[in-house]
């Protein structure tokens, strides 16, 4: 049984998760709380991956924690790797209680069974904000490619722009802090070269916090070459070379990015698209566990029809470019077979943010 | 001053006139409570207009207010009309203390300082809630057309159909469910004849209270001929025959229409749309005080750029209707001059419904 008292506990967890997220990949963040007569005894979150543990920290700060109660975002882990196996290090501390956001899926999951196998009352909570926590993890665990998230922006008639090749800013400052600290909790962004032709971004990360682990962007290529003097192709302290993804049978297209540019090359799927499975899956190899795609329209539906996409961020503005000319939020490719579920709805100052889940059905 | 126990009296007196939303035009719907001693002594509702008012409901239901506090959702008349003035009803009462909602901008205000220099403590709390539920009556008050509320509904991706002429049913249960009730606080709905082509609505209003006064269905035509045959035609009781906006100029081709609707003649603006400024005027004139528009995108794009519409409802669904030749939520007219705030973000069972302010700028 989860009391309110627990459920207060089990937040801060989750909190403490956050610190973590971004830098940890490819291990998920998490938090851990240690309470005694209703009193935090200690307290930690994952830093990085190869470094201690949440329950670690933990454990740690509070000395002695026999007789006390671990609130965790995630199960603890069975297994022994970089680390000793958290399930064995609560256990020698002799903790009476173990309250868990949510299981670990993957191989390292088990730490439950273990610990009541041992005699220690555990709780799993199953949160929704836990699962989101270890999201990506569990996803890249499964699966052949990076966690994906989806975020465009668009007018309320659906649009980015009253015609093509024109840069509209549609996104609130409010919007554009939200999607900053967003990426700041992936281990990647990617735009399509159209975008990168038309707003020439930066794509950096301004994070509130620092960030431990190198960022990395990622621009798709269609057929066009592309410019190597675009600003996301200047180096930075902080991030890893700009990767592009080329079409293989077009590399000597692209071979000036080279000098720029990480460059890899992805097969061309019905002639004209890259292949965004064999994309992601050559993302997974380079260590990007999960991904923000910012469009634009032709990339993003073609991320949507790949079913590769996990989440969606979809921002509205209070505006209407209506038009015969304008540019829709999704261009290009008829998207099939996958369901869309808001879960959460946000007032991000003038602007909408809408967010939830995509499942392939 | 207001205090936190005036504010929940208040908020009562805004439920009871949402009672009287839909009844009472051309009055706006006004609730009200009289409270002694943190108890409620009477309280009443404006039920229809030419009856009593919400003020004279509650001083008749508490019999002796000597002392009390009122609460009343709009500022008191000054002026006699077919009832007494109710500010004068309210010193008669000898009431020691008015708490009201907002305002009467419109010449039939002016109760507070009438209550004041007779010694009455007044206080104005100004909500959003209260300037909501009177703001078709304001905005009828002052210029010659109705309150216009525009309502869409669209995927995320923008749009209303995969391919014209289809009908796609976008809105889940929950969302009809809130439009249906939506209708039931205006005093007419309105579609375009491009609607009534493919959808054949009946525009009835199915609400959960009693409505009393007689709904009107109005259908906007441009230039092809209507069939008398759609449904909306069929007279129901309860409902003014259905009004058929047609253009002047093309007044023969809608002949058949005279036998099952009301037929008013509009002049056509830009060689294609119905002016819809004089076509406002004729609903007003007609005792329309407020109008749901219910699309469809030409007709909603029309509106919006004639700069009628004061607030938009927009139902956004969870798909993707995305390929080549979807049909977006407005189509035709390029629209400027208008600014929206988004005021309200709602989920709709598996929808969002993003409500706000259109003003012209």
């Amino acid at each position: 049984m989860i009391t309110r008292l627990d459920r207060l506990f089990l937040e801060r967890a989750y909190e403490l998760a956050a610190r973590g997220a971004g830098s940890t990949s490819p291990n998920p963040p998490v938090g851990a709380v240690l309470v005694r007569d209703e009193r935090v005894i200690g307290e930690g979150y994952h830093h990085r991956a190869g470094t201690a543990h949440a329950e670690a920290h933990a454990l740690a700060e509070a000395g002695d924690a026999r007789g006390a109660t671990l609130y965790v975002s995630l199960e603890p882990c069975a297994l022994a790797g970089r680390t000793p196996a958290c399930a064995q290090s609560v256990l020698d501390a002799r903790v009476a209680r173990v309250v868990i956001g949510t299981r670990d899926p993957t191989r390292n999951g088990g730490g439950a069974e273990a610990l009541r196998a041992r005699g220690v009352d555990v709780a799993i909570s199953d949160d929704p904000e836990a699962r989101e926590l270890v999201a990506a993890f569990v996803r890249s665990a499964r699966d052949d490619r990076p966690f994906v998230a989806l975020k465009m922006a668009m007018s309320l008639d659906g649009a980015v722009a009253p015609r093509p090749g024109v840069r509209e800013r549609l996104g609130s400052a409010e919007e554009e802090r939200y999607v900053r600290d967003l990426r700041a909790t992936y281990d990647a962004v990617m735009v399509g070269a159209g975008t990168l032709r038309i707003d020439d971004p930066q794509l950096t990360v301004r994070p509130p916090r620092d960030r431990v682990r190198p960022y990395a962007r990622v621009i798709a290529c269609a057929r066009e070459p592309i410019d190597p003097k675009h600003r996301v192709f200047a180096r930075h302290p902080g991030y890893v070379k700009t990767i592009a993804l080329v079409p293989a049978a077009q590399r000597e297209r692209f071979e000036a990015l080279r000098a720029v540019a990480d460059v890899i090359e992805v097969d061309v799927r019905k002639g004209m698209d890259l292949d965004l499975d064999a994309a992601m899956a050559a993302l997974r190899r380079r260590g990007i566990f999960s991904l923000l795609c910012e469009g634009g329209p032709r990339l993003g539906a073609s991320m949507l029809a790949s079913g590769v996409v996990d989440r969606i961020y979809w921002a509205i503005a209070p505006r209407l470019l209506g038009g015969p000319d304008t540019v829709p939020v999704l261009a290009g490719a008829k998207i099939d077979g996958i369901q869309i579920r808001f879960d959460r709805v946000e007032q991000l100052g003038p602007d909408v943010m809408l967010s939830g889940t995509v499942a392939r059905v």
